[in-house]
Parts: structure tokens; C-alpha cells; sequence
């Protein structure tokens, strides 16, 4: 059983009333009902205002695998929150960053880089293309699958050369998009996944959710947890015999600085 | 004349009988006179303790690339300063991270990952392989150098794979060591060099020298300045012409959030 | 159950005499044997005197990862079977690189580079280093183990930079080496692996065989063999429609050329 | 001055009528003119029915950067001439591979991959959209550029994941193509291109020719040959003291087995 967290902003859901009528239950509440389809995957889902946006340490300990909604209030994610969800991914929590959530303070931090693209609100058709058909996050995808009303998102998209190369957008307008890739960082595998405008359902298309559904079996850490800890290795305890020559700065037994 | 801003964070070297003594004038301007034997490089150095720690908006329009040395004050450097560093770095600025840096707040902040790693203090040799010998950064090297007396660093470290592995170290208390790489972030190209205890006339050492130098001209940017802006492309500045459907959360105008 | 075809090129150790006093059954046999201490795992083995080396396409159609060691007769191996391992590692079989199989047809095949490296067959100690503590290639090894006597293989190492850095060497005699990577080519995945020198035990040693164990479980395949076959999409296929245009070069129906 | 080898398949241009009216003297003369009118490049041309197909050792020590385009005929090149070019990139010359040379032996040979992609010839419109707008290849070029009538080619490209993505097609017909792409094998720099198709005039555009003439400059070696040897290092020409231990299976002096 793996143990997903879904995470969302729960903002325009609740103050935009056409976001509303789509997402009457907010975004998370649809992504983790598509999620939970699957038998072997159970859900909960956090939100921007619950205490600590929902992610404590017992949540986070708690979770296999991460999925990130956010797009007018990135902004208003603490920092310290942020601090904890970068450890866990270190530590190999899989991370599943969803559209807007391009420009969130998690998957900036992650990715070191601007993270930024270009945009178009027109409600035009995508088409994802599989680039990997061998990838365990593209079975049960035919060639491509549609969008019938998708936000553009275009290239250049301001990322570190993805590890994997999974989806790329066609869009009607004419431009064409990185749609997933992946990265490890630490012990933590990512996803980014571009579907997810929340004025239209992508998150109720099937295709979404199969892609969702797989990066989840994906991206679950299949190793124990990895605490890094820059050790400080005491002479005595090299490897091969040493002399310890010339002046020191560190005492023995100090930690080093951070 | 590649211009190149040496940053020194400069605490040890005057509080501390025996760094002074290694380097009376501070690292950074030991480095700085190492970068100054090639005529095709022009330096200037900066400092924790000078305002916005010398790393002022035209200081940095005006540098081609950075070198970084940090290690018991990394949590002194404002956020500010390490914002304004990244930013020129996507824009094409060359970063060469040094030894301690690697806990720099802004080498952690490109990598996206710990940059932890094991250590010990005991004034062992230290042997660096050249991994790629035809990379520009290794011209002028043999197969190998010595550093004959260096703190050790040992892995794992914790950092993404480097897109070019330039040195392994090999070290006499028995560990190894990923002591050069590279890493492409927006138009920044980063190199990680090990070297540089402080407690060690590391930065005197003909070999480290040539490797600097050899590192700034790789570093240095070839193209023109990257500004990456997230723009919104308007429906009617599509390439391929579209008609909008559906209801839209941006109004004409607007700047996307972020 | 994962199926593996242990395949040894078996001929120094029918023709030296040092070398059938270390592995009397074949080196194949003894890899084999520490394998099947896993019971997930079920082997067979296949050697270079075997028709087409014991590689025909029904031994080929079952087997879920293959490893390879050579050395003496890479030359010997029929260009054809190469063909064969080749394609299917690009539909989906793992492959467990061993040794002196760097300079394999197989190896080389796949990487597109020279796979070569320097080397010394003195005996001495070897430590290899885990880089990456939360691999699966890495469960259940500390933070390095040992080979007490190796053949001394040391950068540069002449491949194109691993996707994963599992393992790196420290030698005795001063060098270092690129122990252990991994590498994607099509739906394959592919690992390469140092030890195994014919003339020490190497392959008796318990953290090698948990290494050779947790790798044939990392490389078999987890999704259905892609069969890669550059389809012309016909024009009235395409996904938007489209109107031909211009003189073409293949009529309907045409295959590409290869 | 840069010395580019322009390779021409040059076999439609004279047997296919509708070729020769576009390419009256052969795509590689076509190609050839445009990158002289950079003055920093010099050229020559050769072709698959000179003797050698004009690839003689001779001509390959005076080349920089070696262009490839061929198609109906990838089975006639020698693979004597396929090894000696492969060399000669491992070496440190450039490669840029053009259009349908996507299934020439030398790209198979560096990627180690299918190299598959699917494929419609229907003239229909191809979009090339920059990824990297700060890379060397795309200076000159704005946010995209068209290509009036092209051959589609699109995804799954059957290649290892691109070190750089450079550029990514939209096709009228509606599927996408990582159009441009680096990676580098030993010492040498090779970029895909996919436009050109013989039977449009394309290689007559500016665009593509800023192109190509960037990737000449970008390609080309910085750096000296790398002859690429698998030296022994006896025993005691180790860097660290050592003992021989155990028995050898070369003698002193033996090259080892390839």
C-alpha cells in the first residue's frame, strides 16, 4: 500500500466561482479520488490553511509519495514547511509537482533553476506524446492522449535537463512543451506533470489519472530512508593507518560547519 | 579579458594564528593573484565583512565569473546576496565553487540537494585523477596531481550527477572523492573543485592554479545575458491562429503568478 | 521469479591452470551459484562455446537480465549474437557488465565509446565506495567494502558519464576508478560492475554477490518489452488533418529506408 | 579558421529527378555553400562513391567538424570508414548529423540506441521551437522558426536522453520531435539536426543555415587530440609503493586482451 498526501492550494477553489463549479471540492479532494481508484495507493489530502498547510513531520513521516497543486499563493507556503518537504524528498519521499506548481518553493528549491515558461490562457487542445513507452509512468498510454481545453504552457521551460525525457505537448496554438520529466534529488524521485489548468476537469480524464496513478507506483521509495549526515571520520577510524600531520582546525569531536 | 570577482568570506584568515599565517593577506587574494598569472583574466575580489558583502548589483553586472570560498560562516550570508548571485548565475554568470563551499548557501541552492559529505582533518595526501582529458578544465594537468597535505573529503556526497565528471581524489587514509564536476544551471555553467583547506598553502600550488584558470575560461559565458520572464503569449499572438473557448482565470494583460 | 542467463566467455579457465584452481566449474558457474542464493532468482548459463554462445533467440526471449563477463575472446564473439543481445536489451532485458566485459562487443555496442581504462595485475587491495547509499544496487553494503587482492583498473575511464554513480574504487596503488554505473538505452537498463578479476576468488565474496543480486533485481524489466519499429504514419492518420503537399519521395505504403 | 568535411549520401540527387531540381549539385554542395558564408569556416566535400568515400585518414586529420547526411544508402558505407570516423569523434572531432542520418551507422554507433522515430512525408509545416535560447546553436535564432514544407518525424525518437535539448518540432500534422540535441562520446561533440529532407530546400533557408553554422563553431574541438590507449602501469611505476601479491596472468610487458 503506498500512502500518498495530496497536496492544494484550495484557493481559487474557494473563491472563484467558476473554479468552484469544476472543482466543487477542491482540486486535491478530485486528484486523490482519481488516485484512490487504484486499490494499491491510499489517500489523504493537505491544504495551504491548515496548521502548517497540513504537512507536520507525522504527515510527512507518514507518506510515501507527495503531490503538489499550487498556483496564486505559492507565496504564502512557509518556508519552514517547505525546509521539511525538501528533507523528505531527500530522504526519498517521491515528489509529483502538478502544472502551476511549476513555480512553487518546492520544486524551485529542487530544481536550482528559474523553473519559468511561457503561457496562454485559450482553452486550446493539447496532445501529450510519449517519448518513453517503456517508462512504468506511460503504460496503459496509447501513442498520445488530448486535452481538449488545456492552458498553454510553451518552451523555453527554465529546468535542469530532465533525467527523463517522458512527455511533450502539442499544442493547437502552435507551441510545444516539456510535459514530464523526471529527476532525483537525494533519495527522492520527482515528477513533474504539466496537465492541470483548474478552470477546466483535466483532473477527471482518465488518461490523467492512469499517468497520476503510475508516477505514484513510480515514484514510491523502494529503499529505507537516507539520513545524510556529513560524518566527521576520526582519524583512528581511516580506512587504511594514517599519521595525523600538521596543525588543526577542528578539535576532535567537533562537528563541522553548516 | 574574462573578469573574474573572487569571494572570500574571509573570517579564519583573521581570527586564527594559523590561517594568517598561511594566507596573511586572506584566501581570496591569494586566489586572485593565482587568476592574475593569466593575462587573459582580469579579477577583483569581495568579502563577507563589505557592504551587501561586495557583491553589489554592478559588481556582478560586471563580473563574467564567480569563485566562492566559505566554510564557518555560510549561515551569515543574507538571502539577499545569494538571491541576486543566483539570478546572475541563470543569466550566464560562471560560478566556480570551492572546497567548504560546498555547504554555501548558493551552491545548495543550484544543486537542489544536501551537497553533505564525509570528512576528516588530518593532513593527508590527497591525489587528484583526471577523469576526462580532453576537457578544457584539465589541460595542462598529467594523469594526476598531488596535494600532499589536505583535509579529507569522502563520500558519498550528496549532490545531483555531475554532466561531467572531471576529478576523483584518491586519499591516503583510504576514501575517494568527487572532487571536480560540472553542472549547466539556466545559462550558469558551475564547476565544484575540492581543493583549498585553509589550514594548507593549497592555493600557492602551481596545479590548483592552472586548474582555476583553466576553470574561468570554461566558466565564462559565450552567449549574451539570459533574462527569462515567464511572458504571456496573447491568443492573438499565437503562431498558429485560435479561436478561445471557454471561460478564462487571467484577464487580458495580466502577469502570471508566482 | 527473475530470470538470468549468466553468460562467461569460459576459456582462461579451461586453458590456466591458476585460473581453473580458483573457478574448477567456469566463473559463469560460480556467478550462477551466488545468484541462486537469492530465491527470486532463477539462472541459467551460456558460454562462447556453445552454438551462437548459447544466446539463440529462445534463450534470449527468456531472460529478464543477462550478465556478461569476457575478456581473453571478445574478438570470438559472432558479430551476429551481438545483433541479437543488443536488440534485446533495447526491448527491455537488463544487463549486468562485469570485469574485463568493458571491452566487450556488447559493452562497447552500447555505449558508443572506447570503454577504455588503465590497469595493473598486482594483487592488491581494492575498496569500493558506495556513492549512492539509498540505491537499490547498494542495499545491504556498508559504507564501502574490500577485494583484498584486484587487478588495479584507474581513470580515465572511457565512457560517456553514467546516469547513476553507484560505486568508485580506491587502489592500493594510488588510483582510482569508476566502480560501478549504470546506463538507460532504450527499455533497457544496464549496469556495469568492476570486480571480478579470473585470477582472485572475487566472485566467492559475499558483498559481490549481494551486489550481483540486488543488481538483476534493479535491471529486469517492470514493463512489457517495447518492440521499436519507426512506423510511417500515413497522411490521412495524422492526428490534425492535413492536406499533402509537394512531390514525395515514397509512395503509399513505402517502409523507410534503414 | 574551422575545417568542416561536408558528407553527402548523394545518391537521389542524381538518381531521382525531383532531387536534382532542388539539389542540382548535391545536397553537400548545398550545404557546404552555406556554411562558407561564415568566413571563420573552411570546407570540402565527400561523397559515399569517391574511393573511401573520400573519408581517408588524410582527410579526416584536417577535419574539425565532419556534417552527415545520407539515407537510401546507410548499408553501402563501408564499416572500415565507420570505424575511422567513430575514432576520429572519440578523438575530439565534431559531428553534426543531419536529418535521416538519424539511422546512419555512425549515429547508431555512438548512441548505441534504435534510433527509431515515426515518419510521414506530406509537406506540411514544421515549427522548431528553441529549448535553450542561451546555448551557442541557437544564437541568431528568435523564440522559433518555420520550415514551410517538411518531412514529419515524430516521437518516440529511440535515442538516449540528449545531454542538451537545443530544439523541439511542432508539425502541422500534429505531432512533436526533439529536433536538436548534443551529447558528447570521449572527447568529440555530436548534434542532431532534423531538418532536411531532399526533396524540399531546406538547407537554402537562413535560419537553418545560422544553425548549422553555430553548431560548426560549437562543435568544433577546443581542446588537443585524445588518444585514448588502455595503458598498463607496471607495478612499480605505481603511484603508491606496492607489492606484487599472488600470481599474474600477464607477463610483464603483455598489452591487454581488446
Amino acid at each position: 500500500m503506498i500512502r500518498v498526501t495530496v497536496w492544494g492550494e484550495n484557493v481559487h477553489e474557494r473563491t472563484n466561482e467558476l473554479v468552484r463549479s469544476v472543482y466543487p471540492d477542491g482540486m486535491h479532494a478530485t486528484i486523490a479520488a482519481g488516485l484512490a481508484e487504484d486499490a494499491r495507493i491510499t489517500t489523504r489530502t493537505a491544504t495551504l490553511d491548515q496548521p502548517e498547510h497540513g504537512l507536520t513531520d507525522a504527515v510527512l513521516d507518514d507518506t510515501d509519495v507527495l503531490t503538489w497543486w499550487g498556483h496564486c499563493a505559492h507565496g504564502e507556503v512557509e518556508d519552514e514547511v517547505v525546509d521539511r518537504v525538501h528533507k523528505r524528498v531527500l530522504e526519498g519521499m517521491g515528489l509529483i509537482v502538478l502544472h502551476s506548481g511549476h513555480y512553487s518553493k518546492i520544486f524551485k528549491r529542487l530544481m536550482g533553476t528559474s523553473c519559468s515558461l511561457c503561457w496562454r490562457e485559450a482553452g486550446e487542445k493539447e496532445r501529450l506524446w510519449v517519448c518513453n513507452p517503456s517508462h512504468p509512468i506511460t503504460q496503459g498510454i496509447d501513442r498520445y492522449f488530448e486535452i481538449p481545453n488545456a492552458e498553454m504552457y510553451g518552451e523555453p521551460f527554465g529546468i535542469p535537463v530532465p533525467e527523463e525525457q517522458i512527455f511533450i505537448s502539442w499544442f493547437e496554438g502552435g507551441e510545444v512543451f516539456r510535459s514530464g520529466g523526471t529527476w532525483t534529488r537525494g533519495n527522492g524521485k520527482i515528477f513533474y506533470f504539466r496537465p492541470g489548468h483548474e478552470t477546466y476537469p483535466v483532473y477527471y480524464q482518465p488518461e490523467v489519472r492512469r499517468v497520476l496513478s503510475n508516477a505514484v507506483h513510480w515514484a514510491a521509495p523502494t529503499t529505507p530512508r537516507w539520513i545524510d549526515e556529513a560524518p566527521n571520520v576520526p582519524p583512528e577510524q581511516a580506512p587504511e593507518p594514517i599519521e595525523v600531520r600538521g596543525a588543526t582546525l577542528h578539535r576532535p569531536g567537533d562537528e563541522g560547519f553548516k
